[in-house]
């Protein structure tokens, strides 16, 4: 199976170095209902502004709701369904667009939300686990499916599951699995002291 | 010193149940260059929509440069600086509303940011040291003195250095620094097979 540890210029902690989006899942190994609830946790225990929490995740199992299941992995754009087939795991990840103790807008909404979810998928390879987040599904099909609330937005579909073989993938999805992880150089998007000027290494 | 772990129904990661917002730092302690790099690093590491990174972060070192530091505190809102005044560090998160590929909108542009924002915050953990993420600056103000485009969006400004010890703040700060970290039950944000379902624990 693929490591893919993240290279960086001095360590960064293994969770965060070995966390990387695999489309190679495992189908034969359900995840624990301890290890969902760890992940649920590690999402919940995120910061937000205000404390406001604007997070909101549907969880669906497939070893306890197959039905369930497939109703989310129908709402999947085509691509995804590809290699999210052998995922036990899905969840949905949304961010309410309005502050709970007023009503009034919170722009940190999907902000937090994001933080929400990157707690889970650190949890995920904490959990012996990979988590891959998508885009890619079909909006309004999912918020009618789920009767989802207008001031909800829908963020990404989230996979779980174990880690599976390269060879449960089509060819050009094991390309994808195989070719090494990438990032811009650090001082393209880290500045120090003004816009623009790259931090010193 | 507060540890405040997370209270949560099966463990989660030690750096996720241990990365809380704390107000008191260490003055005395600087952070060295390496802890800088290493915030950066698991920042730089988070996933994203179609690989974009959208994030861009300028770092303030009080260490390096006093006068740069200056300016960006001068950016924060009166009760922030009564404890921001005893971080080291301060860095700005800021997110890119389009696609660096195509320069159509990314509307996961801020979401992403938020992942890569906590993946700098529990590094901070990792690393020893402590990070406070905060709404309460002034975007206009901030916008202008560092010259950041208007493609990008202002999302938080994030202390970060070794915690310190309740004394360092004023009786109003004090008082939230030592009372209990808390979160809504997790069947309320955290749905199972259906939207507004709780999930089961």
């Amino acid at each position: 199976m693929q490591t893919k540890t993240a290279s960086t210029q001095v360590d960064v902690h293994d969770i965060i170095a070995r966390r990387w989006s695999c489309r190679a899942f495992d189908a034969s190994k359900p995840v624990s209902r301890e290890q969902i609830i760890a992940l649920l946790e590690a999402a919940r225990w995120a910061p937000s502004c205000f404390g406001d929490e604007p997070w909101r995740f549907i969880v669906w199992d497939r070893n306890s709701d197959e039905a369930a299941w497939q109703k989310a992995f129908g709402c999947l754009g085509e691509w995804n369904q590809n290699w999210v087939k052998n995922a036990p795991v899905l969840l949905l990840s949304t961010a309410y667009s309005l502050f709970r103790k007023n009503g009034t807008p919170n722009r940190w909404g999907q902000h937090d939300t994001g933080a929400a979810s990157e707690n889970l998928c650190l949890q995920a390879v904490a959990s012996g686990l990979m988590a891959h987040q998508m885009g890619g599904f079909d909006e309004e099909k999912t918020r009618l499916a789920f009767n989802i609330p207008k001031e909800f937005a829908l963020m990404a579909m989230i996979a779980v599951g174990y880690q599976g073989e390269p060879e449960v993938l089509n060819d050009e999805l094991k390309e994808l699995e195989l070719a090494d992880r990438s990032r811009t150089l650090l001082g393209v998007h880290f500045f120090e002291g003004d816009w623009g000027v790259p931090v010193k290494g």
